[in-house]
């Protein structure tokens, strides 16, 4: 299975493509895609579609990973990432690609083994599973990532429990 | 100028295209895109995009007026509709059409003339100004009208201002 990670932001906003069959976790190709602080919000959703369009085109995943929204402390940058959040999902229901959504709890827990893990631990081990050597220019890439392998794991087990339910 | 207003919301998005030349108004066309219950919220938002892509095509507007996000009491809705509100964004930047954003205090301030008007109340003046004889099925329409409108007798204020500054 083939899965797209994505970790929304304004400025910048993560992504990450791995291949899996629900034990072996295989790099396949990630980044950060940048929007200019200059442009609107407007200009900046749209760059951020055409290069998720672009993404989807190229390593062809069949699904995509989101972390659930969440009420942060700003709200103001919590409405923000929900503009953000609604472009990545409008690119996946358009490419027929369903959804995984976790929270960041999930992500965390399944990664690190710990809930309330730091950015810097979550790069350690999605660069320990995934063995990447180099490290990350950002944090969105390994998060975008690490939502991925959280898919992974979980993918496997909600099957399971749905196909003896 | 021809303006495209959109009321945003997840069940229910208004849309109303008005003609103006800041002082006469004219209604071109207006209506609800519904999305079904049962929908997950990338299936509606794909729904809404699409539709407001027919919408720019059949009427052209030159210019997108929404209202700005704002924090409701249920902070919840609040994201669900930032995701919307999102996919509108994208749609505008992707036709190469502006954006007019307004309080909902300016809106009902412009067409209503106080910032408290009940959404009864800013339909009937909406119909008034706009000479609609019906009465219209959904407030998400008269909504959508509304800050058209807003944008319409702002937008030259905007202008002036600007050129003499």
């Amino acid at each position: 299975m083939r899965i797209l990670g994505v970790d929304c932001g304004t400025e910048r906003t993560g992504y990450g493509v791995i291949s899996s069959d629900g034990r072996r976790h295989q790099f396949i190709a990630a980044g950060v895609i940048r929007t200019e602080t200059s442009l609107t919000l407007a200009d900046r959703l749209a760059a951020i579609a055409a290069q998720l369009r672009q993404v989807c085109q190229s390593y062809r995943p069949e699904i995509v990973a989101v972390e659930e929204v969440f009420h942060a402390v700003n709200a103001k940058s919590s409405l923000k990432l929900a503009h953000v959040r609604g472009v990545v999902l409008l690119i996946a229901a358009e490419a027929g690609l369903p959804l995984g959504e976790y929270s960041p709890l999930e992500v965390k827990m399944s990664v690190v083994g710990y809930g309330r893990a730091e950015k810097q631990q979550v790069q350690l081990m999605v660069r320990s599973i995934l063995q990447i050597d180099t490290e990350m220019a950002s944090h969105d890439v390994s998060d975008a990532l690490a939502v991925a392998l959280c898919h992974a794991t979980r993918a496997p087990f909600a099957a399971a429990i749905e196909a003896t339910s």
